[in-house]
């Protein structure tokens, strides 16, 4: 895409209210703008990011046998009053003209549950796995942390069906390693641990993955003898010991939970009724999990790991565009020139924004390249034309250096 | 995908709550289903179609160099009372735990116009589209005609940016040849009429795209002598002549809205400031366009245009899968043959559903077939093998042939 048809631009200071680093980058580089408190637009450059997150997360459900369905945002009363939740704080709750009542869904088992129950009468119709990424809700008091917490915000969420617990267990155990792929194409595995979390009625621990970054709102525990992190509720229940091998010095470290995964093993399906004839020919109940990553809480945490005080550094596998192309001066050489580049790199299938803006300065260009964060930045100047070169530059390097035109090819097909 | 592993099921009968012919077929193959009047899941069936929509018309927009973003479903009361439209009886009211006042978008104006204030400053900067695929709320009286008419529903809008009205007219007509290349591939585009509509107080005439069928909700008025046609709001102020050419004798035929496109001018530039300096340094209003397509009722439309009395006829550009490969009977060489075809079609990238249900006749498989609607079926069965062939029969067509195997893939490759 030519830069100079993108109708954002970039802004030299975030609006003061805008605390959190995350929505300071994202905001200054022309990613998103918020609407207000936790609710915000995606842009031409927040969304191709989404959109790049959204791909690697339904690869990965899709690789585990996920089907995707999308279910309604509006809900009825009836099926919250079911499971007791109607009275949840943070559910948002409306009327239409008629005085029904509806509220906007923050999760799905309310919904997914009574859907599946006439697709579910023997055993041979399980197991199943059915998920939706989809726009989310939360009445939440205090949101400050721009992306990391939103009012209104995309969620993943699966849901999975079993005839028994065993292999509920071992597709949970599948999903954790789903997970991890996922943070590690978001350039976040190294920073994110699976932490103990509390498992409600039935599981006697649940897993969130939390990243560590010094914004986050959680804090976890570390035991760095056997490399296990708990949360907050677990370390309190286990009177600040590590539930593994009873080690007492736990370091305290901030962060935020970017996923997490749930065994709900009986408790929706007795509510709604969720049952199956086993192979005995006896009725059983269903056993479900759940498993969810917020799809702009990752991109918040993203910026959030990945940036510097210029601006922000995208992994490859989210960035908006792989390359930023840079023109310095303008003279029919030039334009020739880093047109043809830019035409070429299309051609290849290669993700490129072409700053090919007439009032900018080199400097000013520059600056915007290391706001927007794109992984390589290749520019085309009468200096680097004059040794048929251009100049490469990786977001996460600080050298440059240049390239014959001709050796550019290969360079971008390795590095792709 | 095969189909023994596909989560839903078809059903004989649909609800008798459900009136209309697309709420009808799409609930008994398994597309969708009803959580509440006029709100609907997509089922991983439904949902297939919905992506082939969706991408179908983000192409075509992105031809039209529209820009992708998305905008909140959650709106504060603030920007709807700037245009007056905060008492708009079809939109959802709630309030947060804060007393504040919220809305559910219906639609964006109020939106985006405040959003690209800071992006526009000079001539220089327009024009531009911005675009979003996005969920929508209505709180409709009634609603009975299935995706026809839905409370939450998926649309396109794209809002256009100009500065003058000659670049808008332009856009405007741009977009007419945008839609009709999306009715096109929808399998829409013989039924569709750009039909004349009120303009507001700003523009003569804006245009809706009006699709014939019995159960359209509208009426439109067709002159078979200048081939216009005009909903009833514009017949009534023409008294009953068509504004053309005076015939006096129009058709009234049943139609369903899928689409819409209006010159809104400076109506919300005024109320919001929005403003440019000119290349003659005076400073004047923005012109906007806006353009909304309805995903869902496409889809709805779809099934009403295109189904007989056993089931969908689903177009090739919008089918969940091209083909629908059945395995009749069960033995080593039927399965070894049919799941071969399944894995060749698969690695030649041909969408293939595979019957390989080891429960159901041959006549069950083919009822569900014709009711999914997949364009093309092909059996594999003792019969068949004997000749080294399969059975080929296209959805639409009555006729069935056999085709040798070693011939099938040079068929496909000219089918697709």
């Amino acid at each position: 895409m030519k830069q100079s048809q993108l109708f954002t631009k970039t802004i030299r200071e975030a609006p003061k209210e805008e605390q959190s680093i995350n929505a300071k980058l994202l905001t200054r580089g022309g990613f998103v703008r918020k609407l207000m408190a936790g609710v915000y637009t995606f842009l031409p450059l927040g969304f191709k990011v989404q959109k790049k997150i959204e791909e690697i997360i339904r690869n990965e459900m899709n690789s585990v046998a996920g089907q995707e369905i999308l279910m309604p945002a509006l809900h009825s009363k009836k099926n919250w009053e079911t499971t007791g939740r109607w009275k949840y704080p943070e559910m948002f709750k409306l009327k239409n003209r008629s005085d029904k009542d509806f509220s906007l869904g923050w999760t799905h088992e309310e919904i997914i549950t009574p859907l599946v129950k006439e697709f579910i009468n023997s055993y041979k119709d399980l197991p199943f796995y059915a998920y939706q990424i989809q726009d989310k809700f939360r009445d939440e008091l205090r949101v400050k942390s721009g992306l990391l917490r939103g009012v209104e915000f995309l969620m993943k969420d699966l849901y999975s069906f079993h005839a028994d617990e065993k292999d509920l267990d071992s597709y949970y155990e599948k999903m954790k390693k789903a997970y991890f792929n996922i943070f590690d194409k978001c350039g976040l595995s190294t920073k994110t641990f699976l932490t103990l979390a509390a498992g409600g009625t039935f599981s006697k621990y649940s897993h969130e993955f939390q990243t560590l970054t010094t914004s986050g709102e959680d804090e976890i525990y570390l035991c760095k003898k056997c490399k296990l992190a708990v949360n907050k509720e677990i370390i309190k229940q286990e009177k600040n010991k590590c539930p593994k091998c009873g080690n007492k010095s736990l370091s305290i470290e901030k962060a935020i939970e970017i996923g997490n995964i749930f065994q709900l093993k009986n408790k929706f399906s007795k509510v709604f009724n969720l049952n199956f004839v086993g192979k005995d020919k006896k009725e059983k109940l269903v056993f479900m999990g759940c498993y969810g990553i917020g799809l702009s809480r990752l991109m918040g945490a993203i910026v959030e790991i990945n940036h510097d005080d210029k601006g922000i550094i995208w992994p490859k596998e989210v960035a908006p565009f792989l390359v930023h192309l840079i023109q310095v001066e303008n003279n029919q050489k030039i334009n020739k020139v880093a047109f043809g580049l830019y035409e070429d790199f299309q051609k290849q299938g290669i993700e490129v924004l072409y700053d090919d803006r007439q009032d900018k300065s080199a400097g000013e260009k520059f600056v915007d390249a290391d706001l927007i964060g794109l992984p390589l930045r290749i520019v085309v100047s009468e200096r680097t034309l004059k040794v048929n070169s251009v100049e490469l530059k990786l977001r996460d390097k600080k050298e440059t250096k240049l390239m014959k035109i001709k050796d550019l090819d290969k360079f971008l097909n390795n590095y792709v």
